[in-house]
């Protein structure tokens, strides 16, 4: 690691994680501060390393105004294996299984060479410290000290508390330079025909956004044959009935397939990573929990408590109404949308030129920028509402009905357009420009927007360090490197990027019978997506702090349920085309009992489909299996005397064994 | 245990089992297997008792032609408590949570008291004793002594080679007649208003037999609401479309709600019983398979393993066409009742008389009739199968499309009638009488059909014994007990009786707003079901070997999908029912969007509450995961030295130790 440095009594110190805190903050607070970190774990420390930046050595860009209260946190290699056991890391063990670490059987253990300076990436270190960070909690009901507002509360997490109270500003991991440097070479700088290299990326960013990567990897590869199909249908306007079924049919199977097998495909990646034994059901909450201190029922752990019925009703009182408002909004701004559709249609009829052609294109280009605006002002509002509503229990809280609002809000008008106005040609053409109006205005919103917002507020101190390097020839001093990466933006976390993927899965799925090339504009975007997602978490954020996901969670639900949605949307909009409808000339009845017949017919294959696929390889299946039976084996060994009957057992010990020598 | 006695050399004898050879088994096949039941479980033997039944003292009804190669068999308590172990029988433990039994452990557990003689009930030492006997496999390829045409194979079981080669008629556990009769008195023979004893079920039978009467009892409650609403709808004739709406609706939702409570019961009860952790997939494979032997990926212990796809594509193979042929029969014969009710029908009206009224019935009575014999036929036809295919890997793969040619056999005249024919007024009248039919014939067949024929069988020595006992008031001698349990019929297993209550199920969900009596008719059969089966159990069959189900199994799936079709069908009822007709006069489109609207918004209502509804009860799903916790703890602290870098390892153990000292 080039960042390990030695500090001023000589120990080596390792620097992983960056705390910062107001530059007004008092210094008695800092001094508490540190020494909780410090403390020992019996004393209820986090048993860390930390020094203040400015001890380490002056930057080059040195200035008056700059915040001295910097603090750079790092643990010995012996405090980072135990924090490993803590988490229940699973890692390789030597038979080739995955086995939650342990530091007295560290040495069975695949990767663990020497003295284990190596054994655990860097991300692994940081995830380690910020958990310890997050668990340093107040033991009595005091205020920290020379801060009397900021009260402390028995069980709450402390970081927590000075974060919500403003006077901690941020805690981030630090980048690695060297290897950050060959990660994004190998990911976006070479422009190749292979894979996105899976392993580096949860090496240094963790399991959640090596998922992400390979959702996106495999959803782009998932969609190459439909695009395929597609392009045909498109450039020779097949437009018969029968080649209409089988593509809508294809496509509507495809999807399914492709959802049951990514389970499949990420069983394989988190088995493999180590995430798919080690249960979510066993980690302590949350620090934000707001709540008693008890003991988790599981683990036995002590930890805070918190009422769940409360919080839930609580998020659902001040959720609903919100939604419901912003659901109103949006209709209201289709509604004129539809306006406007309509006032230049009339302009076009009336004198056709090439200019009114184009013009038509306008309302959609504007609603499909007023949809981007909408959806971010939703998630700011909801944001601001969690802030505000404190129910901080889970900071995906406020998340809990963006898909659905954002799926309302892109979707509504092609609902309303095919369904109630039955205009196939204005579907087309509504899907297409918002499709790729979106598509663009999303990756330059979340790429680059950003990066060159970031470079314009730090041009001055790039310049004086591209000049030193110029000059010198030398690595950017540490106290720089932390300074330019604190005042990067914040990563979010993955869900705003799963999002927008499941809009485009809606756009392919819903109405592919109608649009057979939305699946190439996807399959289009989809590449740029993966160079932009990368250089955004290369270059424009913060490097985040890993997140052991096993899955990509609630998304294969909210997918399945997209695809759900688009049997019934298709088989509609096919049984509504007139080449259908020429087929059962004599009664409408029979053509819809036909189409509902197929629908059911389809929908009860997916279901068996889905049914028929198991979700875990079965290879992975086994070892999962094994894995809980050597541990239900090893408890069974565990011979422990009772707690309460300890006396009396004893006694039937010895009478078992008098009577059995009989 | 009343059926305790002492054999000659002095030793304390338990009979728990009955092994039954043909009468010509040649002797030196007889002490060749006793040795193997015998011998030490080193030498590969099964470590158990076993004593001729002639020895342990005659018989009232000794006549010259019985069978003298009578076996009982039995074990010693400390063979039964390790037996337990090698099952990982889950019992409670002194915390009040449920632990997988093991001898070190052993006082640990809550019942465990003194020397552990009444800790495993005697269906669960039958059950250990089955399963050793089962897995008494030869481990060389030679013949039976004395019998050259039965080869054994090395891995195979050498009972089932006996069972399926004719040497062995049955293995059977005993009955004990003290506890029997205290169970079936407060079972079926006292008049009372009050649950089954499904503990005292589960101690004598096992988890299988009380999960089924558990759920018996569970449903028969969960349909007295839907029999209380029914009721007045047929009393009164309402037949107006919103009532008929909100009926069909109510159970509709009802049906749901049920079978997802039903999920969070059993778990309950399998939890309580120590099924529900205690898990399947470690458990070794079926006795009968062939294969060769090798290593369980699970578990690592040898036993026979068979290649999974041949079998299935066997499987599917045989039966396919099979049912395939049955189908047909059976749309035939549905085809021959419809020109018997036309012909009846004609008579009718040609010349309406009391007799010719009664003389209506008589085709669907008929029909009902030749439903449950084709069902009979098509059960004995497909163990026929079984048996001739040799697919004998696990005893109920005949069973595969059972359900499936029952439900098509048992209703496809009624989805003829209500979809093809639109004929209300008849589908009532056929459901009625095939409900009405099929109750009252399934319990004669099923439980006073067999007694009559057992009595008859054994009349002479019933009255021998009846004699002997008023005479000298003795209980019966344990001689005769085996030979009279030796006689009865077999019991199959529940899925006969799932069967019935899955039909009945039908009746009651698929056509629900057409006949609301059904549920009336059914609780009542399901009342006198509980004592028919519970008499069946008790009186008319052997006492069957106790069976760990955590659950229903593929049974809760089967019960699901018939309330799926069940929305289906119900809401095409309605749609087609003159009055909602009425509601739409000018157009059937606007009727048939309307039904199908209305049908997707209940399946999705379904899906949602069935993902809302937890499978496992909250604390029930704690208790899983603290133990699962525990075992990964437990196995963490395990420390074993890798057995490949044994050496190496200990060196840098070694090398860690002086480099932490520093």
């Amino acid at each position: 690691n080039q960042n390990e440095i030695y500090v001023s009594d000589g120990s080596r110190f390792d620097p992983l994680v960056v705390v910062e805190l107001t530059s007004d903050t008092k210094e008695e607070a800092i001094s508490w501060l540190l020494s909780r970190i410090r403390d020992t774990q019996q004393n209820g420390g986090a048993e860390l390393q930390v020094e203040q930046l400015e001890q380490l050595g002056p930057g080059v860009s040195a200035q008056e105004k700059e915040n001295p209260n910097l603090f750079l946190v790092g643990a010995t290699r012996q405090r980072l294996l135990s924090g490993a056991e803590d988490l229940g890391l699973f890692k390789e063990f030597h038979d080739g299984s995955m086995r939650g670490f342990t530091c007295a059987n560290k040495h069975n253990f695949k990767d663990f060479q020497g003295d284990g300076d190596s054994f655990l990436s860097m991300a692994e270190c940081q995830y380690i410290i910020k958990h310890e960070l997050d668990t340093l909690r107040a033991r009595d009901e005091t205020h920290v000290p020379g801060h009397q507002q900021v009260k402390l509360y028995p069980g709450k997490s402390i970081i927590r508390r000075l974060l919500s109270k403003g006077i901690l500003i941020q805690v981030f991991p630090l980048h690695q330079k060297e290897e950050l440097k060959r990660l994004s070479f190998s990911w976006y700088q070479k422009v190749k025909l292979s894979f996105q290299p899976l392993d580096d990326i949860r090496h240094y960013y963790g399991e959640g956004q090596a998922l992400y990567f390979g959702f996106l990897e495999y959803f782009t590869f998932a969609l190459v044959p439909m695009a395929l199909i597609g392009v045909p249908y498109y450039l020779f306007d097949w437009e018969d009935y029968d080649k209409y079924v089988l593509l809508a049919a294809f496509n509507l199977v495809w999807c399914t397939v492709i959802l049951e097998l990514w389970k499949r495909c990420s069983a394989s990646l988190a088995y493999r990573w180590g995430t798919l034994s080690r249960k979510k059901a066993f980690e302590e909450p949350r620090p934000g929990f707001h709540g008693v201190l008890g003991f988790n029922p599981v683990t036995g752990r002590e930890e805070p408590l918190y009422p769940n019925t409360k919080r839930q009703l609580r998020v659902y009182l001040v959720s609903l109404p919100f939604v419901l408002l912003c659901l109103y909004l949006s209709l209201y701004i289709m509604m004129i949308y539809f306006l406007m559709e309509g006032w230049v249609l009339s302009v076009h009829d009336e004198e056709p030129t090439f200019w009114t052609g184009i013009l038509c294109f306008i309302p959609s280009v504007i609603y499909a920028v007023v949809i981007e605006v909408m959806n971010l002002i939703y998630r700011y509002a909801a944001e601001f509402l969690t802030e505000w509503g404190e129910y901080a229990a889970s900071s995906c809280q406020h998340r809990l009905f963006s898909p659905q609002f954002n799926f309302f809000n892109c979707f509504a008008s092609l609902f309303y357009i095919a369904f109630v106005m039955h205009d196939m040609v204005m579907l087309r053409q509504s899907l297409a420009t918002l499709l790729i109006t979106s598509q663009i205005l999303n990756q330059f919103m979340e790429a680059f927007l950003p990066f060159w917002l970031q470079r314009r507020r730090n041009k001055k101190m790039i310049r004086k360090v591209q000049i030193r390097k110029t000059l010198e020839d030398k690595e950017l001093p540490l106290a720089d490197q932390v300074r330019l990466e604190a005042d990067m933006s914040t990563y979010l976390g993955t869900f705003d990027d799963y999002l927008e993927l499941f809009l485009l899965f809606g756009y392919v799925s819903l109405f592919s019978c109608v649009y057979p090339l939305a699946a190439v504009l996807v399959v289009l975007n989809n590449i740029t997506e993966v160079y932009s997602d990368a250089f955004k978490m290369c270059r424009v954020f913060k490097r985040p702090f890993s997140d052991p996901a096993a899955n990509i969670g609630v998304w294969q639900l909210a997918f399945e349920a997209m695809s759900v949605i688009a049997v019934v949307t298709n088989c509609s909009l096919i049984g509504m085309s007139p080449q259908v409808k020429a087929y059962f000339p004599e009664s409408d009845m029979q053509l819809i009992l036909w189409t509902v017949a197929v629908e059911h017919g389809l929908l009860a294959f997916k279901f068996i489909l889905t049914f028929l696929i198991p979700d875990v390889p079965k290879h992975i299946q086994i070892n999962l299996s094994r894995l809980e039976f050597e541990s239900l084996e090893a408890l069974k060994k565990k011979v422990k005397p009772g707690r309460f009957n300890q006396s009396r057992s004893t006694l039937t010990v010895n009478r078992a064994n008098s009577s059995s020598n009989e």
